[in-house]
């Protein structure tokens, strides 16, 4: 199989993935990270492994492999207790439960028992061990489907295993890919978990459900208010890229200003770079959070102000706006000062979180992204099935179904479920296919106007705003509401 | 691979599969007796087929079959009507259509397309044509699950390819392995449905969630109270028939007096004598109709009552109480008066539909079942799951898991969902499965005390007692209730 930088030819995978990766792979990048900083809360939990059927839907293959799941039972009471069960998504489970401080916060109010449950195909949780990503074959049984049903099974485990969880309320939490998890598995497996809490969870975000423009609009209305010209310098910068870059010095200057760790060489080597541009302000998008933070890299607060304190004019001549951007990017992956150079590559690096999440985009997790460049600050790029489409074929020997999700899940035509809490950051990109708006008396939406992704799971912080303080009161009231009900039930 | 029929030696196969049997392949030698009663109802329905995925759940099998599905869209009414749904159950689409009169009873009143939808590996719904069974691979696509699937993206087809249904509210509806179908369908697929009303649908009949004997406690009531000393002369009648069969001369007597095709020649066709037996006796629990009909097979009204005509006395001598049990049953097999001679390998003739549902049962569909002689007139048998599984195992190389439908589906823990109706006949040994008490304001039981198996399906006919009349009512008052919400909605 062809590696994903293989795929770095087709501008329609270089826009595609590059917001996929945004909130995937750089989980691992930055778990590096993390390793060197030491403001970064670690938590107490213990370590378990559950053998799960790699086919839950067959029954040709009923081999099993080791799901880890890891538990934390210091505030966990047996008779009044609430079991927090967080959807694990895309990445090594250990990084989601040291990165969801929510659930910490409130473990000895909710008397909860805190499980983290690991998605298949990623951290340890591989159904083919190292082979699971060598075969088509093997990668067969990476769907969301699949997924949600390891959680099912597993939480009849728990019941079977821990005392008091059998008649304990289960309440379903996650982030991003883990929210839509959550909130699908308690529409999916309502007889499971009492409610779902799902943040930042594009659930919309498939077919036409919303424009595909939305994702880009939003990340360039934080860059737009965030100061004075910094959208437009990001908007023009492409054309002065293009400029610069035609000549051979041009692009050794660029490779210069940019101190970038290979130089660029060829038209190919320039897109990589702009798409890595791209990526950059996106993610930057994602975690515009206003405090000193650590998630997709070591930050400071409100990153995108501090960004735009570089682009405060638009018009200057190519390099000087080159050099401005290259320092705006700066802020992004040399807050700490300890990078030798800028690595373009360093979102492709094929490790296995990447792996999972690119078979994931070609086959289910189909979501169309468009920009025009003039809603948006980011080059025109349509979306692109058919292309799309033969890539994926190409890459995996898969072809996307991109009409899946929504029959599978229902699309908008969710009211018959409950109890549900859709959370939203007004700054995070991924709201645009978010679920914005109440849609019944139990399926909520929060929105924190000051929030980027998913800051309501983060732990508590003294300089949270607000809106997130609101929202998290507002998510707890709802999780007890749920409780209650459960216990008039039972 | 083994024929059912290699399975006759395993007592736990026998008890097990009689049962499935019993509403399962009987459809198709049913469906050849059909051709011969000029009183058999056909409707008029045009056919269709649409290219479904083999694989929902997995991209590395992409190829499509043709599913078949039945339209009448005499009544439609594209702005004002509804689509009524049937899941197709285990057997010939037409054959479930033409004996589900209630859908065509109901039709001009509301205005409705009546859709049936086959099940995939039965009827002409082959995924891979003449190679569906040949292979357990091949077999690995036949859960319900898939069969959900293919009727969720089926509808979608339909909302793109028939004026007026994408705006219309869509029911399922179906009784027995449909009715749990439909049921299941509303639960996953509530944006698909505004509701499912599912008759003798025995959802609970799933590991401890009642008892194993309750199936067999139901039929043996309904001799019980159709005559004195009925259920009491099948009782007497097992231990009889060892006595008669341990000799030579014996077992000869037997199948002369029975007119078997073929004369009994060992103890393992004692056994599958017996069982043969045994599944009449079910087989009339379920069809114990008010009035002549041509379910499973033809029969004079109330059935059970011409049968137990003829066991008036339990204390008989042996080869006389045998006699009456032949004519008992000759009530069942020859009631035209047509045959020739009495065939014991009837019900397992191994055509498509009983291999589908055999394996459907060794894998997710694993209903526990037992009798003592006691509470029941069958001979003692305990539910003994290592051995069938085990038989399972060595038929297909599956292993049958039997904690799984209620982990997907949600066992009796279904009160997050809503607008189902459950109907069942009291007289229906499925019933002891079924939902048979109110969960909430819209999850709604509804018992026929004259009911047999899906009694409410069937068509009107003058001699339905008052019981079905008014489950009727009641059934389309709640459908018309459903529509009305979804046009409130709308």
């Amino acid at each position: 199989m062809a590696s994903p930088t293989a795929l770095w030819g087709s501008a329609v995978f270089l826009i595609y993935f590059r917001l996929l990766l945004a909130y995937g792979p750089r989980y691992f990048s930055n778990q590096r990270n993390l390793k060197h900083v030491s403001a970064q809360i670690y938590y107490d939990y213990t370590t378990h492994y559950f053998y799960q059927k790699i086919d839950h839907f067959g029954f040709a293959e009923d081999a099993t492999f080791k799901q880890r799941y890891l538990v934390s039972d210091k505030y966990w009471s047996e008779t009044g207790g609430v079991v927090l069960f967080y959807t694990g998504n895309e990445g090594d489970i250990t990084w989601f439960c040291n990165n969801t401080g929510f659930m910490w916060d409130v473990a000895e109010e909710l008397k909860a028992l805190l499980v983290f449950a690991e998605h298949r195909y990623y951290g340890e949780s591989l159904p083919f061990g190292d082979h699971s990503f060598s075969d088509p074959k093997h990668l067969n049984y990476l769907t969301s489907e699949q997924a949600l049903a390891d959680f099912a099974v597993l939480i009849r485990h728990l019941h079977e295993t821990i005392p008091g969880a059998r008649n304990s309320p289960f309440i379903a939490i996650g982030g991003s890919y883990g929210g839509m998890l959550a909130a699908w598995f308690r529409m999916k497996y309502p007889h499971m978990v009492v409610g779902a809490f799902a943040s930042s969870a594009p659930i919309w975000q498939f077919e036409d459900l919303v424009p595909c423009g939305i994702f880009y609009k939003i990340v360039t209305d934080d860059f737009h208010q965030s100061g004075k010209d910094c959208s437009e310098s990001i908007r023009n910068s492409w054309k002065a890229i293009d400029r610069v870059s035609s000549s051979e010095e041009g692009l050794q200057w660029i490779s210069t200003a940019f101190h970038l760790c290979s130089p660029l060489k060829n038209s190919d080597d320039v897109g990589a770079f702009k798409s890595w541009l791209s990526e950059t302000w996106v993610n930057l998008a994602m975690v515009n959070y206003p405090y000193e933070a650590f998630f997709l890299q070591p930050l400071p607060a409100w990153p995108i102000q501090v960004v735009c304190k570089f682009l405060t004019n638009s018009n200057l001549p190519d390099r000087e706006l080159l050099n401005r951007i290259f320092q705006a990017a700066n802020v992004y992956y040399n807050y700490t000062g300890q990078a030798q150079c800028l690595n373009i590559s360093q979102t492709a690096t094929g490790s296995l979180g990447d792996t999972g999440w690119y078979y994931q985009a070609c086959t289910e997790m189909v979501m169309p992204m468009c920009s025009d460049g003039v809603n948006d600050m980011f080059e025109p790029q349509k979306w692109d099935f058919p292309t799309f489409s033969a890539d994926c074929f190409k890459m995996w020997g898969v072809k996307p179904r991109q009409t899946w999700i929504t029959s599978v899940y229902g699309g908008k035509n969710i009211s018959a479920h409950s109890n549900i809490i859709f959370s939203n950051g007004d700054m995070d990109p991924w709201s645009g296919g978010g679920v914005r708006k109440k849609i019944s008396e139990s399926l909520i939406a929060i929105n924190i106007p000051e929030g980027a992704h998913h800051l309501d799971l983060r732990s508590k912080n003294v300089n949270d705003p607000a809106s997130v303080l609101k929202a998290r009161s507002l998510e707890i009231q709802y999780i007890n509401k749920w409780i209650q009900e459960f216990r008039q039930r039972s």
